[in-house]
């Protein structure tokens, strides 16, 4: 199967899961902004990752679409937190109006409230599908990439330096919780669908560090050459906003040429993983749209 | 040993793992918030729901402390997020300035957050101290009881009703899920710390549900008969709000009569139970205080 075939499966079977197990019948209109939130939307990079991560340990593939599920889930929620006017105030998501100003700001405060707690109803199926110890790994791993040390942390990083000069190494520092923590946390839940070597696990969370990172370094570049239409959300924000950036900090040229050493990194992590290349094969493809993506 | 010296040892063993468990070094502020939030006040109800629940069934009293603190970080999650001014916008809980007020709105709603990834952190510990398959039924009960069908979807109600008639029922469905879920999984995450037969399973859900709702009446109650310093938070904000509470749709005299036979109902539940009297005599009391709080 050529690559952009098992993304087109991929994505069909993680936007029908969402489609099934986000509800719509949610009390007093909350279903549907919760699936305004998450549906019909965004690259599903993170889905991707725990399912050629699952594929590269030969795991349980049932399993894998839970957490695949569960991890867009803590995305999709941290989005529509962030787009509040009390934090980035952003209008444009997505190509389409924010869920608060669709929803006004209760209504996207609570759904993403909703959204959090269904990434671990998604993750604990009562019908015996997903293995109980395997449930409580993926707990485990998404709880803490998702928090004060992973995400909701970077968040708070982020809120505190806006309009700050930050140096290389905190940037690092707050985009590795931010972004990187749920990217790699992506790879290890789809890892822990099925047997790992220890210096397997750590080759992979290697690769899931440097795409992380390479991510987002990607996206301060996209920030200021894309225009929003081809972004889907609001471009040239960042600047706007006065945050630093890789490219504020580094320069343009400096950060395309960090983005190719992290995604050398990502491949090398594969090749000292001990796993057979042709498994690894779409999480190196993937490490290549990270970096090669145009929005 | 008496009840008030159950009670005593039972709220500091929770407020010592609380006071370990909420990181004071989550970068940013973010972890004062979350401490500010949690720490040093409310009354503990759903942790020593989850403490007299496993003592019933003869449970893993370290699996149950660990449930205890999980239910308490939702609960306040919920009144920090409640709190804000897109919300109920109050400025008083738990006799300090609310969590908005003294971080602003951005790091109360990051640190809401992050309080309810904490805990699912603290439902999984990495140390083997609890088994890896009640982890993943204690995950299971907090994020549904949390989530669209529980508390949240019971906020999104409320939001979509103040300033509008309810009757009865509607108010009865409201509060079931806005309050009644998580004091309910309060009691089921202790039960579900050790052995139990289908039957008393059911009996300690209909306690459970019983004692929530007797809680959301007699919070009614005290909304209007009590004044906001012996509160501890804004006394009369639901008429204030223009909110259907259970003295605005039945009266305060029949929401009284309410209350003592929903603690009737909770005493009758554990007569059913099967479970030894004595064993639930700490349940038995706290639908007692439940009923007869002042606060």
């Amino acid at each position: 199967m050529s690559f952009s075939a098992w993304m087109r499966d991929a994505l069909l079977q993680v936007e029908q899961a969402l489609e099934r197990w986000v509800p719509a019948d949610a009390p007093a209109g909350l279903g549907e902004a919760m699936r305004y939130g998450v549906l019909d939307g965004g690259k599903r990079l993170r889905p991707l990752l725990v399912r050629a991560a699952c594929e590269a340990v030969q795991g349980d593939a049932a399993a894998a679409l839970h957490a695949a599920v569960a991890v867009e889930l803590i995305h999709a929620y941290s989005l529509v937190h962030d787009d509040m006017p009390c934090m980035d105030n952003d209008v444009l998501r997505r190509g389409k109006p924010t869920v608060h100003v669709r929803f006004g700001e209760a209504g996207a405060m609570l759904a993403g409230d909703a959204m959090q707690a269904l990434a671990f109803e998604v993750l604990t199926p009562e019908d015996g599908s997903v293995d109980p110890a395997l449930q409580a790994r993926l707990c485990a791993l998404l709880s803490r990439a998702a928090g004060h040390a992973g995400m909701a942390g970077g968040q708070a990083i982020d809120l505190a330096n806006t309009g700050k000069p930050l140096d290389e190494a905190q940037l690092r520092d707050m985009h590795h919780r931010k972004t990187g923590a749920l990217l790699e946390a992506s790879v290890l839940m789809g890892a822990a669908c099925g047997p790992t070597t220890p210096a397997g696990w750590a080759a992979l969370s290697r690769y899931g560090a440097a795409i992380g990172l390479a991510f987002q370094v990607v996206d301060d570049i996209l920030d200021v050459t894309q225009a929003s239409d081809k972004l889907g959300k609001t471009a040239g924000k960042d600047q706007h906003l006065n945050k630093p950036t890789y490219v504020s900090v580094l320069g343009l040229e400096a950060a395309r040429t960090e983005a190719r050493a992290l995604r050398r990194t990502a491949h090398e992590a594969l090749a000292a993983s001990g796993l057979a290349a042709e498994r690894c094969e779409h999480l190196r493809q993937l490490a290549d749209l990270v970096v090669d993506r145009e929005h």
